[in-house]
């Protein structure tokens, strides 16, 4: 996922950076509605060593603030435009509120892309290029399909003009879940530090600004869609190991001949670029082997017997759904790269199925009621207004957390004329997404 | 570099992984002589948002003690060993003494590998595996000579068993820097963290391990042994842009068609996978532009002016020497190929003469005294005995600093017998190389 995003990026001219992980107060506190929204999650360092620092030091819970005073001295005249940087980085948010391994921790990994241009046209374009690039990764890579769509007043970026996101859903436990969000900050942090240039009829001019992230947290959102009751089920695009090669011992047998084969089978693979390891453990049987490799959910299981190694075959089983089938050995290569592009494939489209079997379309505020119940993802008309967001948070909220929006998607079903929204009674101004999430 | 290093410790079956970046009181304090070594640059984060924290949570200087607890959960079984994972992130060692960018800060970027074996062997094989491909990445990527060689107890890794390092230099200052380095680290670690394995016999056994790093510093040490008054020069290898096309314009010539040519340029060498740009600012002189790109150190820049236009030609100008060229437009890709290859080839040579000049063999402690007033890398024969080494630092302490071992070389001249240690008088055991250092 790093290596296609971080190629397809440099194909649109941005360029990576790194910036400091420690952030001074000053800057950190310089745009009101971004520090409110990140100051109680914000970790300070306040000693080193045994000594007592003068100033204390935030750690970056983003970081708008720590490069937007060095986009101010780059930036003069039109010809420094657009600028644009990405950098891959660790930043902390100190979460207190239900922290959930990759999903909400307190340190996670992430691209952090910050750019500037002239116009917020541009600005506005490169929004959706990088959003689609975050739908690909979802889909194209971790098979879990997304929801392209913008989010609301209430749920956008702290600070920012609006936000986009690719929208995830976890059926079993019927939460949405934020998958990447891509923000045009407008010209509000261009104000508050200053990022001015002088345009080609020589006036000065403020920049339009986007920042865009996608995190770790992918790895969560692809754990929770996919796995199952026996643990991890990885696409086989994204598994560090595509196929696990386990010898299946027999007594009176040349175990010799069967471990032969299972390190050609592994050498094989390996030249064709398969991500591929034998577990020749003698301490442990071949049945806790399969256990094993089937929690950390490797996609292709490879089992090599007496009665295989005798018919020139080996027993291959999908990890996705536990199909079993029997390829020979001169056809290997071949059956294995068959076999993990059905995975990938299949993997996506029963992902895709889960989910849209729990998307239900309402229309009143009865029938939202019973569909969040039922652990729904709610597409419901809506008035669009703030303060009816707030209200039907207030009015959800219970023990399995309060419903709110989770966008409202690009891709609109036809809104009659006269649809009233389902919370107001106001005039439905458009379709949005509503659930609990993450 | 991360391109080449990544690839090759893969092929020496070394895996990525991600540790956090915090670190609890219990496990960072777990090694006395770690601890001491590192404790008084530890960052401790002690708040988040308004609210002090119960347990105050240390920033990782190294990742040891982060890592080793789940060595000893993993590692049970000889089937387990070798273990062997790598990280690519950020560390903190709050530095109070000489902050210098890039070479001693108090955030930096690195890899750090860490490894468990069944034996020392084993071990000891790999830390000089790992060495070596610290010494290509100076020499073949950053252009800068390095010694490879042992350090001394006084300055080994603190908790380790035995210290390997590539050795820089900087003519123009007479310092020393440590490049990288590869430890072993006993089995000092293993019985703090109680990292055991059940080995073929079915007895209890310590594992033996290794710690490795380079860092951000590599960057420091190549600015500072290749830059010159005019700012810096970075070698071709690993320059971010490797040619800077800049349009020559004259009064009344036609500048759409050098705009053209520039723009031609760019894409030609582009599609060859040169890292190249042309600067078409319109507010800014050809002069200036030259200035500017030669303080950034683009090795190449190539002038297009109405005369090359007119023969077929461009200006080339080598930064490293100022060489100038002009090369035909047909034979741009070669011509530009040939003169990027003959930058890196010549840069490291320069450094090797340069670096060479300034080594100076001494046998007494008055040479000694001389040599380090001039500034040199200074080997001298030593009894290898840790209050020798203080009593030099004691005595060498000025306003430049006190002189310290860099390394015993592993590249070993005769030392004839009978030759006394410099310092002590006392029988000489090695050549070691001594000098201040960063």
């Amino acid at each position: 996922m790093q290596v296609f995003f971080d190629a397809e990026i440099k194909k649109m001219k941005i360029k990576n950076c790194y910036f400091p992980l420690f952030v001074s107060p000053g800057v950190l506190q310089k745009e009101k509605d971004h520090i409110e929204g990140f100051t109680p999650e914000v970790a300070w360092v306040t000693k080193s060593g045994d000594s007592d620092l003068d100033v204390h030091i935030a750690i970056r819970p983003t970081s708008e603030t720590v490069m937007y005073p060095y986009y101010s001295k780059w930036i003069r005249g039109h010809r420094d435009l657009p600028l644009r940087l990405n950098q891959w980085c660790n930043v902390v948010r100190w979460e207190f509120s239900n922290p959930t391994p990759f999903i909400r921790s307190r340190e996670f990994l992430w691209q952090e892309g910050h750019t500037a241009f002239a116009t917020q046209q541009e600005a506005d374009k490169e929004v959706l290029e990088i959003l689609e690039l975050y739908r690909r990764i979802y889909e194209e890579f971790l098979a879990v399909p997304v929801i392209k769509g913008k989010k609301s007043e209430m749920e956008k970026f702290a600070g920012g003009l609006y936000t986009t996101s690719v929208e995830a859903f976890i059926p079993n436990v019927g939460r949405g879940v934020q998958g990447a969000t891509s923000h045009c900050l407008g010209q509000n942090f261009a104000k508050m530090f200053e990022i001015n240039y002088e345009n080609e009829k020589g006036e000065k001019a403020m920049v339009w600004q986007n920042s865009w992230a996608y995190s770790t947290r992918t790895i969560g959102v692809m754990v929770m869609v996919h796995g199952d009751d026996k643990g991890l089920v990885l696409p086989p695009k994204v598994a560090s190991l595509q196929v696990i090669v386990i010898p299946v011992p027999y007594k009176d047998v040349d175990m010799q001949a069967i471990y032969q084969a299972c390190s050609s089978t592994v050498t094989a693979l390996e030249e064709e670029g398969f991500r591929v390891e034998a577990d020749i453990r003698d301490n442990y049987s071949p049945g806790w082997k399969y256990s094993h490799w089937e929690m950390k959910g490797v996609p292709l299981r490879i089992e090599i017997g007496p009665k295989d190694l005798a018919n020139k075959q080996v027993r291959v089983v999908r990890r996705d759904n536990g199909a079993k089938k029997d390829i020979s050995m001169e056809g290997l290569v071949d059956g294995v790269k068959n076999l993990l592009s059905e995975i990938q494939e299949s993997m996506l489209n029963a992902a895709i199925q889960k989910r849209d079997a729990c998307i239900e379309k309402v229309t009143t505020w009865d029938e939202f009621v019973i569909a969040l119940n039922k652990k729904k993802l709610i597409l419901a008309p809506w008035c669009d207004e703030e303060d009816v967001e707030k209200d039907v948070k207030a009015r959800t909220k219970g023990e399995t957390g309060a419903a709110k929006t989770l966008c409202t998607p690009f891709d609109q079903p036809e809104l009659p004329e006269g649809t009233l929204c389902f919370a107001s009674g106001k005039p439905a101004k458009k379709w949005t997404y509503w659930g609990r999430s993450y």
